[in-house]
């Protein structure tokens, strides 16, 4: 098809298409003539992964490349597209070197034992954990990690809901695309559902009245 | 103290915080002379908070800067604070007008009814999980709804455990700022430890040996 068509099918305008393909992210057409290229389906399902990446799942153009050729490449292991897609979620702090980061370590080392979670805590995810800890120990919410094992029973369940999704799937198609979309596409969604269940939660906690009265600031 | 020592205490270079002050996430400090002004607990205070969010919450200036206006607005009601915390976490994308949109609403609004949630479909964050359920079906991914029910059991149980550590903490100090902190760095906490959950389920799923070797692309 044209550039037009595919740009009608799926809502993206021509300017934008062709800018995905200067930078990347869609393989260019083929070619009918100097000015004129053909687009097929792949280009259609890939266009319309590029816009849930950018519109569901937040991500930018750069970090879409990386996931897109992460995808794109067969010699990756499977764990390192996981990787490429997660790595937005990662924290860009520098590692602070502080009584806090020591003990958020502390208690993420606790936590993998604890559970007998087959990972260990040189995992980039472990340190990421352990950075929001320390921050929020900084900020005086130490106790925070008092609900860390409720935090980490919801984990559980929803990557064991996400690994038997991706596997039922290894015999339709392409495994890889099925994780990145589950991984952050499933990220949008979980943090939308935990939203709107603390609007039931907080119903539940304080009825119909609501939270009580803000205290003034001392 | 001076801003030399703030800068010192937090971490944060001294032309980054005038820059927040410029944009107004810090408040100005005492002026003592012309040229010099004085900070105190609560400068710091706010600057670990701002630095928080933005490293650790991923939040942009600009959202930080909503976030803090409702903060500091004491007649702004609990849920408008938690939802300009929650906002950056909307998705941007317009809404698409297709069999795949009427479905993920229909799956949505099925959802909340199902499970008694005391809220509704108007709330922003129920448009969320339809356009990631949508862009999903699009993406031929349309039976991602069959693991919905393990992430809503997932999300229940976060926002259990949120609501609860936020009510514990109402007796000690203003209840706002825990829930900004909650919101967005506990979202951070969330996301990475169901990245270490992802990597213990695939080896319960798939032993020692990882995933199947990927198929080519056709």
């Amino acid at each position: 098809m044209r550039i037009g068509e595919l740009s009608r099918r799926t809502g993206v305008p021509v300017p934008t298409i062709k800018y995905y393909v200067r930078e990347g992210l869609l393989p260019p057409g083929q070619l009918t003539s100097p000015n004129q290229a053909a687009y097929g389906e792949t280009h259609e399902r890939r266009l319309r992964l590029i816009r849930a990446l950018l519109d569901v799942g937040g991500l930018k153009v750069a970090e879409i490349a990386d996931v897109l050729a992460a995808v794109d490449d067969p010699e990756r292991p499977l764990h390192k597209v996981l990787g490429a897609a997660a790595e937005r979620f990662g924290t860009a702090e520098s590692e602070h070197d502080d009584a806090e980061s020591a003990a958020a370590h502390a208690v993420v080392t606790d936590l993998i034992s604890r559970r007998g979670w087959r990972t260990h805590e040189s995992n980039p995810a472990a340190d990421d954990v352990s950075k929001a800890l320390a921050a929020m120990a900084r900020l005086g919410h130490g106790d925070f990690v008092e609900v860390l094992d409720d935090y980490a029973d919801a984990a559980e369940q929803v990557a064991r809901a996400d690994l038997a999704y991706v596997n039922r799937r290894v015999a339709v198609e392409d495994m890889v695309e099925g994780v990145v979309i589950g991984t952050v596409l499933g990220e949008a969604v979980f943090s939308a559902l935990r939203r709107l269940a603390h609007v039931d939660a907080s119903a539940k906690l304080y009825g119909a009245d609501g939270p009580p009265e803000r205290k003034p600031k001392a």
